[in-house]
């Protein structure tokens, strides 16, 4: 069973590791522009970076989410090389939001472009397994007819 | 393995896509109201979507983790079942939200109902797989003798 | 394939419980306080309950995926236990959080020590399995010979 699931588990610890990342560099802003806990207003610079990192906070159970049900569904490595380049245009948005408010745009696009791609996955997959489940009918059999 | 999940699978996607729906109203009412990123506070119309949204997320993970246990534990098609009617409660509640305050209350203590339902199916499911597992105790055939 | 999981859903039910604990803390704080949604700000006191609230919910994704993680490809009694420990360091959190800022930096310390031994056992288990999945190297049986 793990041998399905392997690839799927190492984005999402690879992610964990991110959103960790992203913590850090708010403690480290609380601290560089003296703002501590529980305010959470401050200067631009300070709550763009508090920002980033709780708009990636919102996304990341959506992200895992869809990650898996696109790799149990559709296909593992697929999902897997979609969910790296999910983090890394995390990671892009996250450096250009800190920089300036319209420097996120670029990346935040491109991550939900990402997810869309993940979303479509999910469905045709778990689309794929409720045709064949409860129809019998087999897509992939027929295209290969 | 594939068919102990698949209507989980489909009402997490379905929840994705709900989720999806509210970053879009706040994107769209951002626009309309006039207050661009990092900033959140705004007139009360805007601050009202905003706070439906992060509710909506902040509740995302914990509906899906009783998602999950209660369909792998108790039963699947009921779990997807209050699966449908708890993305139902949070449709209403972003709308009535998005209208005044007090109409968020009535569906977000729905969606809190169907939320303790999947809570009790779970933990009856768990229990019982406990006591089967490890007691070799085995309630439904307790209460079918 | 239940036996594998059973104990990681119980700890997952019980921090959905702990969550429920702590949105309930907030509505409660909400009444003391005065501060109707969608209102956020308000005397340090109140702030402090809502801050705990929502760092308690931004982490729970991360603590499930590192849980799940870490009990399918390290040791599932293992992982629960350390997800045990992680929802009373929560707990001390929130209720330090709640009497003073300062009062929630020895919990959060030893929450954070938790999550990175999950993050560890979950990359040992992973890194195991790629490593006899693809090389067909088996670290254990190289250890015991």
């Amino acid at each position: 069973m793990l041998d399905q699931i392997h690839l799927l588990a190492a984005v999402t610890v690879l992610g964990v590791l991110e959103q960790g990342y992203f913590f850090l560099q708010v403690i480290y802003a609380r601290r560089a522009f003296g703002i501590s806990p529980p305010k959470i207003s401050g200067p631009p610079e300070f709550e763009r970076i508090f920002r980033a990192q709780v708009n990636s906070s919102e996304y990341f159970p959506i992200f895992l989410a869809l990650l898996w049900q696109a790799g149990l569904f559709f296909h593992q490595g697929l999902a897997a090389a979609l969910g790296l380049l999910y983090l890394y245009a995390r990671y892009c948005y996250f450096m250009g939001y800190r920089a300036s408010s319209s420097e996120r745009l670029t990346p935040i696009y491109f991550s939900s472009g990402v997810l869309w791609i993940l979303i479509a996955a999910s469905a045709l997959g778990i689309l794929h397994f409720f045709l064949s489940h409860y129809v019998g009918l087999n897509i992939l059999q027929l295209l290969r007819a």
